[in-house]
């Protein structure tokens, strides 16, 4: 579906739609626990109650197949397509580390390296340092290196080895080359413009001296005394929920990376603590000024990602006990999904479809007893690529107008 | 999906991949069989124990209301989009007369015909003459005209009227027109060029050739003293297993056409008897040297078309009997499917969806009793289109790396 026929049709109303994401929600039938998925397994009673008189369905992220990344898996789920929508590594590894995006801000995953006395890199990952001695590594380069040209470098420190930088300077572009040998063995490459003009020369520049004073900075270091530069890009500048839906929208997370993702989308985002408590009440509370309302549980993908099904199954119980309080704003659409399966059996993400459940009024009573995968197979909505989410619920706020005469 | 995200997350291990096609497996409920389908009634205790441990699904082969043919069928369940990707009809004709095909190779359907003394074709097909007669006919060809200009000429008789011809030399293209009225009363029109330069004119002058040339060496038969081309098309240079997916694959299949399109997608062939074991028990000796294992199995197809009910569900059974050898090998990817659906009631190829089953430790256990059309109704997998299968297939034997961070 083309986005732009939901944009051409959009109304605006008065209703209120919730988006609730519980991270790698999806899972598998688990031979230990008689087959049932973590959803299966939780006591949920207010799922339950609202299950018989939603629409079910299931989620294709990206395409049959395709895990995807937290950055794929969210941009669907808010109506972009993941594969056609360039969000960069850098640019996710930036947000995922809390650092703010401005217009025109490139950024790259960065990574502590060991490289011999002829500038050949001897360990990609710096024997795996510390995160602790990461910041410390970081400190310094903030110290000897705040600014090349006219470009602020800002640093983060993130787990073992790695950080990210980002250039915060006009005329940059995220079209140049990696400055990383990929292996060891092989000296550090500069960065090279992959596109013609000042722009991809300047940032090449930028890297390269960026690269050069990182190993003259960390000359005495004993495991660490360079750093490597890759996957640079800008901030993209996406049409965002107000320009495409003329929706006022908030995101509520605990964890900058999806509040990021939400950013670009161009959501008010909101900072709050790990309960689903704690976010719903955000909700609550920004409830007037607002239409649609991103809110975004990460505990289940970490107990997936943890191989821990009791952990998820506590999540879920934890986001179904405290959902009273959602509930009490009357949200006219509420939407509860997942931006990809993490299946407690992969200990990842994985291509499996995710379950969806939409409430609201027209939305369909599919009578099922419960919201599960397998309930959700044979559900109403049948099953979506998530980028067409969005236009269901705004089909169910009645925020579409009919398409022709 | 574009294919080359696919291709782009490719990883290596050891896994094992098999696809096993059961030509023409879906079917329609019988009404003279209490409304079961072949593979409903088939007793197939191998299937049974594994369905309950696999992913059950539906594959669209090309489209909602789309039959393919045995060409498009194979070329989705191998990943190419059917529509998109170009095999011709000579090149299909060819590969199921089993002529190998060589890079640079032009193919043609071609039949015997009558034409009266001033060159108008009164019987497109020579009266229906057996195959016999047909072989007799092509002896001759073969005699007169080995070759023209600097191309030589390979000939193979069909059945009836049918013939093949491929044309093997420098400078040649599919891109010519018919030598073919496509109906009677008409003289047979010359072929044309359909692209500007050398190589259509060169082509279409020697099918010309050809045309003339079967026509005088046929002048004293009394049915068939002529011959038509159609179809004209070269072999195409597609991207093959190796070079999109990373894998050593191995066609096992007793005709020729399977063979032909394996090839054209990169698989190492080989040919096998008609039973099941025997090519279970190719798939097991060509077992180390390879990652991914296409296996075909005609008798659905042929008693689908046929209109016998016992006869498909007898190789069903085959099938099923034979399996334990090939699980010996302990696959972590067991695929069961079908190119497409030849319906007993049907007796010929149809549109409707192919029922398929995926089994690897992380596919999903859907619970499912038995594999068959109506279990896949809801099965986990959903509805998928036949060419974004090797994704799914790929994905559980972790060959599919994450996309997006």
């Amino acid at each position: 579906m083309a986005a732009s026929v939901v944009e051409s049709l959009i109304l605006e109303n008065e209703t209120k739609i919730v988006l609730l994401v519980l991270d790698g929600l999806g899972d598998l039938p688990h031979p230990d626990r008689g087959g049932r998925t973590p959803l299966e397994a939780a006591r949920t009673p207010q799922l339950d109650a609202l299950a018989p008189r939603s629409a079910l369905g299931r989620l294709l992220p990206v395409a049959p197949g395709i895990t995807p990344g937290s950055g794929p898996g969210h941009l669907g789920l808010f109506g972009y397509d993941p594969v056609e929508t360039p969000v960069g590594r850098g640019v996710l590894e930036a947000l995922g580390a809390g650092v703010e995006l401005r217009k025109g801000d490139v950024a790259a995953r960065a990574n502590f390296c060991a490289v011999d006395g002829s500038g050949v890199v001897t360990d990609r990952r710096a024997g795996r340092i510390s995160s602790e001695e990461c910041a410390r590594l970081v400190a310094i380069l903030r110290k000897e290196l705040p600014r090349i040209e006219d470009v602020d470098v800002l640093l983060e420190a993130g787990k073992g080895h790695r950080f990210v930088a980002v250039l915060r300077g006009p005329g940059l572009t995220g079209e140049v080359s990696d400055a990383d040998p990929h292996r060891e063995g092989k000296p550090i490459p500069p960065a090279r413009p992959l596109a013609p003009g000042p722009q991809a020369e300047k940032t090449a520049r930028v890297v390269n001296a960026f690269v050069a004073g990182a190993a003259r900075a960390l000359r005495g270091e004993l495991l660490a005394n360079a750093a490597l530069a890759r996957g640079l890009s800008a901030r993209p500048q996406l049409p965002g929920y107000r320009e495409r839906y003329r929706l006022r929208a908030a995101a509520i997370a605990a964890y900058p990376m999806y509040r990021g993702v939400a950013e670009l989308a161009g959501m008010e985002v909101h900072a709050v603590g790990d309960s689903p408590g704690e976010a719903f009440a955000a909700a609550r509370r920004l409830w007037e000024g607002h239409d649609f309302f991103f809110v975004h549980v990460k505990g289940t993908d970490m107990a997936g990602e943890d191989g821990n099904f009791d952990a998820k199954v506590a999540t879920i119980e934890s986001v179904d006990a405290a959902l009273p309080e959602l509930l009490e704003g009357r949200p006219d659409v509420l939407c509860v999904t997942g931006d990809h399966s993490t299946p407690v059996a992969v200990r990842g993400h994985s291509w499996h479809p995710v379950p969806v459940m939409v409430h609201a009024a027209n939305a369909g009573a599919d009578q099922e007893a419960r919201f599960h995968e397998k309930a959700a197979r044979s559900g109403s909505l049948g099953t979506l690529a998530s980028k067409d989410l969005m236009a269901v619920l705004l089909a169910n706020a009645g925020r579409l107008d009919k398409f022709g005469a």
